[in-house]
């Protein structure tokens, strides 16, 4: 059984991948801005209003430049010597909107373009662009009050060291009094802890929702899912035992002991992307004594089948970009729901497999939480 | 007057730089081990028992491959064409002991060692390497309890937008009803508020300092100088005016109302490292009503005349690197304890303007504050 589930979560986190917008557009306008995770002072990359993306990169005695964006990934962006000494270049269609990772190709070897923040993903920290967004105000940096992202260093007896997990608090957590419910959220494949933060403004996207009044205040957990351990091509050999110990042996603990949780089964719950999405399926229905909200993004899907009592799970939330397979998503949601299980849907129009599906993912699900 | 400090500090922080130790060893151990700052899984960078380092990057159709590391800065260390295509290299000497930034010059450009964790200096984010100390147990992640490292941000009228900080704060300070002090840490001219967790190990040092009974529990709040706001051949056209109103007018209050701190000037310290120093230098004598003790670490020095009110200063430390300038920091020393201030000069045998000096500082000057 386990196998199978395996086998499903696999083809929804392999057919993503870097997607250009499909209607190509005739005339580049000249209306470019530096990305918006571009280290400071840094002009490029570059993008403009329709989402092209403009490279600069100094290295005047290269023989070859390229960046791994564009053209779906068949070869990216060839960047071209100019009069100066530096290699540009600008993607041949608009990118999907949203947060890309890239790299750039120096004579052969794989580096990163100085311009940008990196961002650790395909286990390694990469460059990363920022596509501006028709719905960015939700993840945007506002004048609203601030949680915090704290840096824990937590006790790890069955991997013999201290691990590092993030938490973010809501605003007023540190002079308040009130307990919170806790989600679990993790990473993809290739990630670590730091992805929700840096990548997924997880932590933005609370505090819009909280200021807002959309949700009641919850803490996030992240920390890293040991998903790198296996290589990409070798995630059937993957085998969650550890992971679930750290997560449910210890760090929960160790969370319930540190912060003011309501720590209790109710008021738990784990979600993942990609590959977090499938350990998040996993550990639930392993542990379904430890949580009561599941979410899978970009992650697999649950059967009425995988649940064994109905009444131990308050409700599902599966997700995807409509790039990638979104009927599976509601297939699954319509049988979850025939069968009496409380279960949200949620597909991101216009994205793949990558982090502005599951910005948006958090954006639904968190109002549903904790009910 | 001011100006007059501004040259002194200036003096101290471009003296410093990357140094080998003196004497030249004959052979070089083939004990290379992974640094310990690469990224997760990369064997190179490597250093071996004596301080050398080994560098191997991947660019087959280079015509040059240089690391920006060795022979005193003076053109690094050249990579010579492996038999695989790829690009090796030794240092021509042993480095000092601890952290030191660098880059790789790849047929003309300045990119990161695809290798190694990145670290902001030099107003970019760098590759960075770690040579073993023989006194690294004081900053080593071990199996004690640990404080958090947390990010907040915090409004600010006066910049027109959010700012990061981040907050140590001690073990046991999330359940516990304790007030605290604060130190206010200041990063160097290239930095930002990521500095003395990442590079600084600040949290690791409190947290083994507070293990061994050697301090009593403060936080330590880390916010960007606005450094970098001028070039480095500019910093004397700095002026301490913004962020001395984003410190003292905003980010302190705004500690004292999300912390639970002790809010008075008996229990707030300042200290900073390089042109940190030198900001800590003026808003300490501008405001000799917010901060009770100065430190400067590799950042400049106090002379007497500087303090017009003695009783208001409770202890100053002052410190730098044995490859600095360590006499201005032992005469500087003298004149104020023989016009009776309290103070305290550290210098960190073996090392230059760099991290492990910083850190040897702060691991001295923590048990003297808020006595």
């Amino acid at each position: 059984m386990k196998v199978k589930l395996l086998q499903i979560a696999l083809i929804t986190f392999v057919t993503g991948g870097l997607c250009f917008v499909q209607a190509q557009q005739s005339t580049i306008k000249e209306d470019f801005k530096p990305s918006t995770v571009n280290q400071p002072g840094q002009e490029y990359p570059m993008v403009n209003s329709q989402g092209y993306a403009r490279f600069k990169i100094i290295a005047p005695a290269a023989d070859s430049v390229r960046v791994s964006l564009g053209l779906g990934g068949r070869g990216g962006t060839k960047l071209s010597k100019a009069a100066d000494g530096s290699w540009m270049g600008t993607t041949d269609g608009p990118m999907d909107e949203g947060f890309h990772y890239y790299n750039v190709n120096i004579d052969g070897g794989k580096f990163n373009d100085p311009g940008t923040l990196n961002f650790y993903g395909s286990v390694r920290w990469e460059s990363g662009i920022e596509i501006p967004a028709h719905d960015q105000d939700f993840y945007a940096l506002k004048n609203v009050p601030h949680g915090q992202v704290q840096q824990v260093l937590f006790p790890s007896p069955s991997t013999g060291t201290s691990r590092r997990a993030f938490v973010y608090t809501p605003p007023g957590y540190e002079k308040g009094k009130d307990k919170y419910p806790v989600l679990y959220l993790q990473h993809g494949w290739g990630e670590d802890e730091t992805a929700w933060s840096n990548q997924g403004h997880a932590n933005l996207i609370m505090d819009n929702l909280i200021a807002d009044g959309k949700i009641k205040p919850f803490l996030i957990v992240m920390t890293y899912g040991m998903t790198n351990e296996v290589k990409f091509g070798k995630i059937r050999e993957f085998s969650i035992v550890p992971f679930q110990t750290v997560l449910v042996d210890e760090l929960i603990p160790y969370i319930d002991a540190n912060f003011r949780t309501l720590a209790t089964k109710d008021k738990r719950a784990m979600a993942g992307l990609s590959m977090g999405g499938m350990e998040t399926k996993q550990i639930t229905l392993n542990k379904p004594e430890v949580f009561s909200y599941y979410g899978l993004l970009s992650g697999g899907l649950y059967t009425p089948a995988d649940i064994k009592d109905k009444s131990k799970v308050k409700h599902i939330f599966l997700s995807c970009g409509s790039k990638e397979r979104p009927e599976g998503v509601q297939k699954a949601g319509e049988e979850l729901k025939a069968a009496g299980i409380n279960v949200t849907t949620y597909i991101s129009e216009g994205t793949a497999h990558e982090f502005q599906t599951w910005r948006r993912s958090l954006y639904q699900m968190a109002p549903l939480l904790f009910k």
